[in-house]
């Protein structure tokens, strides 16, 4: 099998073990940089892989428009071209389609929208979703479905499993002729949807579960259509509720979330891979996440303060001695090297909270170990 | 001494040794990057040591401005705030004053002119130069000078000239006055003006070498006004007539220059050291520089290369495995990335030029080095 799940530990819900893929073992939980456009901004691969991470999310969307998934292909697929050894994981471009596209329309034949670049129109279906994504040649791939915004009503979130269902089977039938001539062999995961409905969400984890096409399924479930709007505290119930009855023989990857909170519950619910631009963007936006909370690095508050932004870090903004004032400077300045400094700071505390996670559930005290985490973020958050 | 020179070798006027820092030795002819407000445009301090350098200029205008030479000071100084291990230069202000600022006047006594960042009028003498930049805390300092633009009517390069002694003596004795009550010690540069023409700058550059405070002269002579808008011709003939006749015990800087060829010129003219801009500001606007010429990254002709920038290069970009297409993906994306793997690359054919340089002139070929570039260059341009 192209992707497999071994698990070698749990502890609670929470689990840890490791994820093969043809690009290398990936210990889970797991959190995957997102690399946009082919690159996670601003950061070199030895760099990414410095924090820890050992898949990396690129968006089909994006390289689709720009530069085109042949051209991706002709170079070598994006490992090679983007010069990332370790494994890949694509989306499938429908959300950014819809979110990002300008005149976006459904139908049940997949997506039609003009592209945000130059106005040409596109059309994305679950069959040209595979075709797209096999060029581009990521480890995992994903499904074409279809994510309603938090808060919908429940026939829109009915309506929206129904659609994504009918377009993971096209999606796996796809892969299936594709395979027939091609020699990259990729991973496919479904996408559950339903919203915060607990029990359609599991009505669908198991519906997708289900589904094969010439003998092969998917070989891990996502679970889509979170922290779109609907009230953390919500998400994080429902992720309580539904992660651990998720079938627990393949990897569970919890769609763009999300806070080291969000990722701490997560965990805890039995949740094995993440992704989000969250600490990248924010760390562009001049924003380090630390243990005691948020530092924004341009408050007046770090004019002169001496200190790297968390003394315990490891990461090279951190062990290399540049002071928060330093780096304020730098931001106020719009110096580049700040970004770089701060998104590696950020992918750091990530990279060490989901290995602090995965000692801790090993070591059977996940429960004292996320507590621990909770407690000094609240106090952060409240200083 | 703080700062002296050791003359190794010479090939013709070119000449190769160690110039001995506070902060180590620095074989020259040396490239000396420019770190314009704290930081090398996004590099980290190992990438860019590791380009070869190991002095690195500060700019004293935009520090001086923001955060402001006492808040540079009490982080221990640049070198320590920036994470500099290596030796550094900083400039006197007074170009950018003139350059950058808003209505800057100059009389006997410096600049007045009000800050681009606020309008905050502002005051630099020749003896707030040398307060300032002793505050960062440089090995080497510069003396306040005055820069004629390049064409100016002989009175006008004649009065800079006779300004410039002036406040050379004025910066000399400053420096005298503050070692009394510093623990810092900081070598001085003084700045030869005189435009194109040969007499005059041969003229002050004896007048600077024979000034002194307290038994303390220049540590080093630099060539101000080449670059700032004269023929590059004229620039280069000058150079060949004047450059070997300023003090050979001391080390020789051309400020603000310039291309390969033009650094090729100037250490066959006897010059030890460069700073510039170019690599890294032509870098950010997507252009990297070859011993082939230039390339323009986003021009479509590199849409499908598959080839490194320079195959013989030892850079993170060429030796890294980034393709020019994937370079030009990121250019046209707009992702830092290509920003930071162009500079490098940039700095990178700086310091394997006077590298190069250096070698040659041990061996007594530096004729034949000069013209394999030439050569190449010329190939190039002409491609």
């Amino acid at each position: 099998m192209s992707v497999s799940l071994s698990i070698e530990a749990q502890d609670g819900h929470a689990r840890t073990g490791v994820l093969s893929t043809p690009h290398g073992a990936v210990p889970v939980p797991t959190f995957m940089p997102v690399g946009t456009q082919g690159s996670v901004k601003g950061l070199s691969p030895e760099e990414v892989a410095a924090t820890g991470a050992r898949v990396v999310l690129g968006n089909t969307y994006h390289l689709w428009l720009r530069p085109g998934a042949e051209s991706v292909a002709e170079h070598g697929g994006l490992h090679r071209w983007s010069r990332w050894p370790h494994a890949m994981l694509t989306d499938s471009g429908g959300f950014q389609a819809f979110s990002l596209a300008k005149m976006c329309k459904r139908d049940d034949d997949g997506f039609e929208f003009r592209s945000h670049l130059d106005g040409r129109r596109c059309r994305l279906s679950p069959e040209e979703a595979v075709r797209v994504q096999r060029l581009i040649g990521a480890d995992i791939q994903m499904q074409l479905d279809v994510c309603p915004p938090g808060g919908s009503a429940p026939p829109v979130l009915r309506e929206a499993c129904t659609v994504t269902t009918a377009w993971a089977q096209r999606c796996l039938d796809a892969r299936t002729r594709a395979d027939e001539v091609s020699a990259v062999e990729q991973a496919m995961f479904g996408i559950v949807q339903g919203g915060t409905d607990v029990a359609l969400r599991l009505e669908h984890a198991a519906e997708l579960a289900s589904l094969s096409s010439n003998g092969r399924r998917f070989e891990g479930l996502a679970l889509g259509g979170f922290s779109v709007g609907e009230p953390i505290p919500a998400m994080h119930e429902v992720l309580g509720e539904i992660a651990h009855r998720v079938d627990p023989m393949r990897p569970r990857y919890l769609m763009g979330v999300g806070t080291p909170r969000d990722l701490l519950v997560a965990i805890g619910a039995g949740v094995d891979m993440f992704d989000c631009v969250l600490p990248t963007r924010n760390a562009r936006n001049g924003q380090a996440l630390t243990r005691d909370g948020k530092i924004t690095i341009k408050n007046a508050r770090y004019k002169d303060d001496p200190k790297p932004l968390d003394p315990a870090c490891t990461c090279p903004a951190c062990a290399g001695g540049f002071s928060r004032a330093y780096l304020r400077h730098l931001f106020l300045c719009g110096e580049m090297l700040v970004l770089r400094l701060l998104s590696l700071h950020n992918l750091h505390l990530y990279g060490e909270l989901v290995a602090g996670a995965r000692a801790a559930i090993r070591e059977g005290r996940f429960a004292s170990y996320q507590k621990a985490w909770f407690d000094r973020l609240d106090a952060g958050d409240s200083a």
